[in-house]
C-alpha cells in the first residue's frame, strides 16, 4: 500500500518537473523546428512543441494533417527543402526505411543549412542511420537518431521515451526539445544506437509476450486459475513486463488491451516491423537470434490470419483456440 | 534510494517473522517427519526440519547421505515401508517421474498409515501427481504436490518457495512444516497444480533467458554498451527477471553466475528437464508452445555441447562466439 | 517416355506377384487370426485377411464395425481373452498408447496361448513396445510391432507398408500374414524398431511438407509460376516426396489432396500425433530435434485453428493467406 | 539393374550432346565476353568460355586470378568500364549484394554499349536484380539474372545449372553462351526469377538437410541401423535429395561430404548466406517461413561454433554429440 502512495507522489513530482522543464525549454529562446510526418503520433508530438512555445514548420503528404497543425499556429510547407532551410531542428517521424531515405534525399537536395540538426524519430535500420549521418554530415549539417517508445498514448500525453544516438554535444543540444514531447530522454551511444536499443528491446518484448501467452495458456489448460498463476509468475523467476503490466489473458491486468478485444495498444503490424528490422541487423552481423526469428514468424503468421491491426497480445487469443482431442 | 531502505526493512522483517514462525511451528508439538531423497537440496531441507524441533526419519540410497543426517539426530531407515509407518508427514525429494513413481510403489506396498500426508517436493509431471494422489487416497492416506523453486542456495538458507497442490485443509495442515524450509508457501490449487505452476513458470524463465541472451548479444554487436543497454531494457518493456537480476552477460548483474564462468546457479540440465515436462503436458493437452519447444531444443543443444552442468545463462556465452564474416 | 513404360510393366508385375503371394499365403494352411480395432483402416485390413482365406476372429467396441466383418465371415467376440485363446496371430490396430496398453492388459489377463504371436500395428511409443514385449514374453507368448504407412487408401487396396520390429524368426513367421494386407514388409530391427522407423520417417515427412509449403509460397510471392518452380525444385536439390508427389499447392500434383480442398489424405491430427511421439522419444533420449519440434508446434497450431481433420498439406493454405502490407 | 544401364546411356548421350552444343555455340561467330569475378567458380567458368572459342575480357581485384586467365588467352583489364565497352556479353560472378551493386555502378558510370547483355550469375536479392535491371535498361543496355547451382565441381566440369530471369528473347540470346559452362539452362521467368528460384530451392534444401540430420540421429538413438533406416526413408514419404544423395551420416551415401569429415561440398557459410537472402525477401513480402527462419538460425549457430567452412551436412555431426543423461 505504501508503495502505491510512493508511486503516486512520484507521478505528481514527475508531472510537476515536466511542466517546469517544458516552460524552461524555450528560455534560451523559442526555436524554429521543422516537423515532417504528421501521422497518428507525429501530429501529437508537433502539437506539444507548439504548446512549449516553439515555431513549427510542418510538412506531410496528407493535406488535412498539415491544415490541422496550421490551425494551431504552425507554418505549412509544400517543399521540404524550404522547410529545412527555415529550421534549427528538423524532426522526421515516418513509416519505414524507404520513406525516410527518400525524404532526406529530397529535403537535402538543395544543400543544407549548416546549423540544422536533423532528428529522425522513425524506427529504421541502424545501418541506414549510419549512412544518412555520413551523407548529411558530408553536406555540413548534423543528423542523429531518436526513435521513441510509448505509442500513440505516449505521443498524446507527452510521455514518450526517446532513445538517442548522437555525440554528447548533440544530445545536449536536442535534449530540451525532446523533453517537450517525452518524459525520458536516454542517450544510448553514437549514431544508430538509439535504433539499436529500440529494436533489441522490442525483440525482447516480442519474445516475452509470446512466452507469457504460452505459459498462461498451458497453466490454464492444466487447471490453474489465471489470476493465481499470474501472481505466482509475477513474484517469481518467470516475471516480465508483459506478465505484470500487459497480461494477454483477459481479466488479469485490468488496463491491458486483452480486456477490450485486443483493440488499441501496440499493433501486431508494428511488432512485426520491428522484428523484421531485428532480423535484418542480425543477418548483417551474423548474430544468432533463434527465439527472435521464431517470434517474428509467429507475429507474421498472425498478420496472415488478419490480426495485424490488433494489439500484439492477441497472440494469446490465437493460441488458446485449440480444441482438445 | 528510499526504496532501497524500504526493501532493507522488509528483508529484516521477513527474517524476523521467519524465525518467529519456525519457533512456533512446533508449538502444536514436534512431528514425526519422514524424508526420502537426501541429495543436494534434500539434505539441507531435512536439516532445517531437525533444527525446527521435528523428529526426522530418513532414507536415501546413498549411505553417507543418510549417515550425515543421522549424525544430526535423524533416525536412519533401510526400508521406506517402515519409515512411512512411523511418520505423520513424508516428504519426497527425488530426481524424476520414474524414481518418484517407483518410490511410492515400494513405500506403500505394505499399506499406509491413514493419518500420513505424503508431500512430494520433486519436480514431476502433473499427470503423475494426479495418478499418485488417486492410488494413495484409495489406500486411505493423503498425497499432495509441493515442488520448490530457489535451488540449492534456497534449500541451504531455508528460503525456498513451495508451490502446493492440495485441498485447503491439507494446505493448512502442511503449511507450518513447509515454513521450516521455505519463506513462501503458495497454494496453487488442487492436486498437480503445484507442479503445473512450477513447470509453466520455468518454461517462461527458460524462454526469457534465451531472449535476454539474444537481445544483449544483438545490442552489443550493434555497438551498444552492455550496461547502458541493460539499463534501457530494465526500465522499459523488455524487462524481465533474467535481464534484471540474472543477466547472462558478465559484469552486468554482479551476483549472477555469468560472473563466475556460469558455475553454480540453475543448471542447463535442470531447465532442460523442466522444459521436457512442459513439452509433455503441452502434448497431452494439445497446447501450442512454439517458443517453449524451441527453448527446450536450444537447451538440449547446449547439453549436447557439454554445457549441461553450467548455469543455464551460459546460452549467452554459447551464442556470442559467432565470428563476423 | 520409356521410363513410364518400365514403370507400368513394374506395376503389372507387382500386382501379379501380390496376387500370387496372397494365394500362396494360405498354402501352409489357413490360420486363425484375431483382429482388434476395426476402424477406418482395420476393417479393410481384416477384410483382406478373410479374402486371403484366413479364419478371422474380431473385436471392436463398435458393434456395427464387428457386424460388418461378421457378415463377411469373421467370428465376433465380446471378450478379447477368448479371441486371443482361439488365435495363432492377434493383430491390434488401435488409436494410441493408452488404449493399446489397456487392451493388452485386458486381453492377456487370463494368461496367453503360448503359440500366439501378437502383432501391434498401431502407432505407439517404441518404449511402450519394449515394455509390452517384456510383459507378454514373460507370460510365454510373443509380441512384435508392425506399424503401417499408406493410410486408408493403402489399407483399402492392400498396399500398406509394414515396418516390423521383431527377431528374424518372428519376422519370417508373420511375413506372409502381413503380405495379405500390404505390398512392402520391411524388417527394421528388434522390438520397437518398426515404431522408431515409422516415427522418424514421419517426422521427416512433417518437416519437409512445411518446408515445401514455405518454399512454394515464397516462390509464388516473388512472381514465380508454381508449375515452373515445382519443376525446378523437383529436378534440383530441394526435391522431396512432398514436392514431387504430394505438392501442397493446388494444381501442381493432380492427385494430391490440395486439389480437393485438402480433404482425405493424411490428417493434420495424425501427423500431430506422430510428431508428439517423436517429441517424446527425443526427450527421453536427449536428442535435439529443433525442426521436428517446430513442425510439431505448427501442426498443433493448425489443429487449434480447426484444421485437424484436413490433410496436413493444408499448412500451405494456412500460410498463404498473408495479406501484403 | 536395367535402370542403371539406362542412366549410363543417358549420361553418355548428355555428354555427347553437350560437346556438340558447345562446338556449335560459336558457329554464329565467336563472341566478345567480359567476365568479372574470377574466384573459385568464376575462373573455371571463364576457362570453359575460352575453350568454347570465345574472346574473353577479364577483371578481378586479385592480380594472380587475372594473370591465370590471361595465360589461357584472355585479355586483362584494370578498368571495368573499358571491359564492358569491348564486350557483347558481360558475366558477373561476385560474392554479395553490395559488391554486385558497386561493381555495376562503377562499370556503367561512363555509359554502356547498347548491344551489351549483362548477365549476373552471383546469388543476390531478387529486389536488387529488379533495381539493377531498371537502371541498366534506362541507360540503354540489358541486364538479366542467371544464378547457378552445382558449386565448384559443377563450375570445373562445366555442368552447372543456370536459373535465368529474362525475357524470352534475352534467354534465347544468352542460352548458347551459358551452355558453354552448364548442362541445364532453365528459364525461370522475368527479371529476378532466377534468383527467386535459387533462393527458394536452397531454402528447401537447408530445411530438409537439418530434417534428415534430426531424423537419422533420432532413429540411430532408438537403435535403428543407419543403413536400414536410410533405405526405409528413401523408399517412403520421408525421402528427399539430402537423404538419398547427400546423407549427413558417415557411411550411408559413399560420395557425400560426411565421409570426408564434412570437407568440400556446399559450405555452411553459403547456405547461411542463401537463407539470409530468403529471410530478406520473406520479410519484404510478409511471407511466413518458420522452418526457413529456424534453419537459418541453426546454420548461423554452426558458424558461431566455427563450422562455417564445413559442408552444411555437418549439422548432423553437431547434433549427434549429445551425451545421454
Amino acid at each position: 500500500m505504501s508503495l502505491r502512495v510512493l508511486y503516486a507522489q512520484q507521478s505528481l513530482l514527475n508531472a510537476l518537473s515536466q511542466t517546469l522543464v517544458r516552460s524552461m525549454s524555450t528560455q534560451g529562446g523559442s526555436k524554429n523546428i521543422g516537423f515532417i510526418g504528421l501521422g497518428n503520433m507525429g501530429n501529437h508530438m508537433a502539437s506539444h512543441l507548439i504548446k512549449a512555445g516553439h515555431k513549427l514548420h510542418v510538412f506531410d503528404i496528407s493535406k488535412p494533417a498539415v491544415e490541422s497543425l496550421a490551425a494551431k499556429g504552425a507554418t505549412a510547407y509544400t517543399k521540404t527543402t524550404e522547410l529545412a532551410k527555415n529550421s534549427d531542428f528538423v524532426i522526421t517521424m515516418l513509416p519505414n526505411n524507404d520513406i525516410v531515405n527518400a525524404s532526406y534525399e529530397e529535403m537535402t537536395s538543395d544543400g543544407v543549412n549548416k546549423n540544422t540538426i536533423f532528428i529522425d524519430s522513425s524506427t529504421i535500420d541502424p545501418n541506414l542511420v549510419k549512412s544518412l549521418q555520413k551523407r548529411i554530415s558530408a553536406k555540413g549539417a548534423r543528423f542523429i537518431d531518436a526513435p521513441v517508445s510509448g505509442g500513440v498514448p505516449g505521443a498524446e500525453q507527452g510521455t514518450l521515451t526517446f532513445m538517442v544516438g548522437a555525440t554528447d554535444e548533440e544530445y545536449n543540444a536536442v535534449k530540451s526539445i525532446l523533453e517537450c514531447m517525452g518524459k525520458r530522454i536516454t542517450h544510448c551511444g553514437t549514431y544508430g544506437m538509439g535504433q539499436a536499443a529500440k529494436i533489441c528491446n522490442n525483440m525482447m518484448l516480442g519474445i516475452s509476450m509470446i512466452g507469457v501467452a504460452e505459459a498462461m495458456n498451458l497453466a490454464i489448460r492444466q487447471g490453474l486459475n489465471p489470476h493465481t498463476f499470474a501472481e505466482i509468475i509475477n513474484s517469481s523467476t518467470g516475471r516480465c513486463w508483459a506478465s505484470e503490466l500487459y497480461n494477454p489473458v483477459p481479466g488479469v491486468t485490468p488496463t491491458a488491451p486483452a480486456n477490450r478485444d485486443y483493440a488499441g495498444g501496440f499493433s501486431t503490424d508494428l511488432i512485426t516491423k520491428d522484428l523484421g528490422l531485428a532480423s535484418g541487423v542480425a543477418t548483417s552481423s551474423n548474430t544468432p537470434i533463434p527465439m527472435g526469428a521464431m517470434a517474428h514468424q509467429i507475429y507474421r503468421t498472425l498478420k496472415s490470419q488478419g490480426l495485424g491491426s490488433k494489439d500484439f497480445s492477441v497472440v494469446y487469443d490465437f493460441m488458446k483456440n485449440e480444441k482438445y482431442n
